[in-house]
């Protein structure tokens, strides 16, 4: 069976989040419905990242298995054409060997959370960013955002229904930096636990209107307990934007 | 009555268009129901540009006399509050004088248009770019667009239905730029045709794909007849950025 890799772009807005779940449309179902539509195969389409509800994609990748041979760019393009009016583009599709898993093979996500940092709330942008009317100290939440590179316990940083079997992880990267009216956060890891970076997010804002320290980041992910941490931002001003192989 | 300027932010999508029409909502209307829900005050908000249906502004500029005084910042905060849902921010207003009219003091406009020029469609940008999936020659775009600037009859670039009394205008900047998958399209004039912008590029996009040459561009001017330019581009690919004074 031919297995196809495929780099994905989408709008988390209205979907229940990548994976497939009985309350309401995934985007993992809403490219499943359109491969049946185009070829009549029920596929599994494996994803790299598993998005939660609202979070957006500019570079999820995913791989799937057809019984029957296609050329790549029809694959694409009669996909896209099946998914009509669903806010879900399939950037590429190219054939891969059967090594390759989207999910296992990956070694690295990269993710940016967007907050608009103006008075006024989006027009134009709205449920691409998080709208914070206070201004941020960039500076300080990217001072903040250092304690946290390396390898932690992220317990106080991860949902209380994460399932990850560990709290363990390893962050290479995590810049904030301000751009124009935005301010910006960039990371980097092999892999993220569930809410990671939305609560790294809601605790740097703290850290931006000063009512945190870097040093309370630092203090905050010692504690190892959910509490510690700030609150959860909204899913709609992340997106994954890179998968790394 | 003091007089104020506001600088406002929109998508186009839901409206009929800037200007009130019997027809639909639009965004002066908009602007015009939160100033009196905020107010009380029914007051006649008079823009600088008057876009097309499904045509952003991030640069729109307006003016508004209220009888009784206010704080600028009052006025922004309450109108953004009474705006609710609706796509439509206003990012600053200020007390301005008597003298001040957004649209006649007005001494140019800039105007963005987006192509995404990549095979898959938009997903994240969908509304906001005008899909052209055969790739284009934006060197070629922009040597085409050279010979529009400057002063011109611009009747082969003025919807039919176009009251300006004249089709004389000055194009003082019309740059074709491609940035990464866009093909982008940056013009300035004291002030456009109905569709002129549109016009422009649906006919540089006939360049772009090898339909038109530059030449052909300098001849579609000098006929001076609607039917020897290009179809009008959609209007969601398109956004005034910037009124100048």
């Amino acid at each position: 069976m031919p297995r196809y890799r495929i780099h994905i772009e989408y709008d988390g807005g209205p979907f229940v989040g990548w994976q497939a779940q009985a309350n309401g449309p995934s985007v993992q179902s809403a490219l499943e419905d359109a491969i049946f539509r185009f070829c009549g195969e029920q596929v599994r389409v494996q994803g790299a990242g598993r998005t939660d509800a609202g979070v957006h994609a500019e570079g999820q990748v995913a791989h799937l298995d057809l019984r029957r041979a296609r050329l790549p760019k029809t694959l694409r393009d009669a996909v896209n054409h099946h998914l009509g009016r669903l806010p879900v583009s399939v950037l590429t599709a190219e054939e891969t060997g059967p090594d390759f898993h989207a999910r296992f093979s990956a070694t690295g996500r990269a993710y940016r959370y967007r907050i608009l940092n103006r008075r006024a709330p989006p027009a134009l942008d709205r449920g691409r960013v998080w709208h914070v009317g206070t201004p941020l100290d960039a500076g300080a939440m990217d001072k903040g955002a250092k304690r946290l590179l390396g390898r932690h316990d992220f317990s106080s940083f991860r949902s209380s229904e994460c399932q990850a079997p560990s709290p363990l992880r390893t962050l290479d990267r995590l810049d904030v930096r301000r751009e124009d009216e935005e301010v910006v956060l960039y990371a980097e890891a092999r892999s993220f636990l569930h809410h990671q970076m939305r609560i790294i997010a809601g605790t740097l804002r703290e850290v931006g209107i000063g009512k945190r320290t870097p040093d309370d980041i630092s203090a905050a992910l010692k504690a190892g307990a959910r509490a510690a941490a700030g609150p959860t931002a909204p899913p709609y001003g992340l997106c994954l934007t890179h998968v790394h192989y």
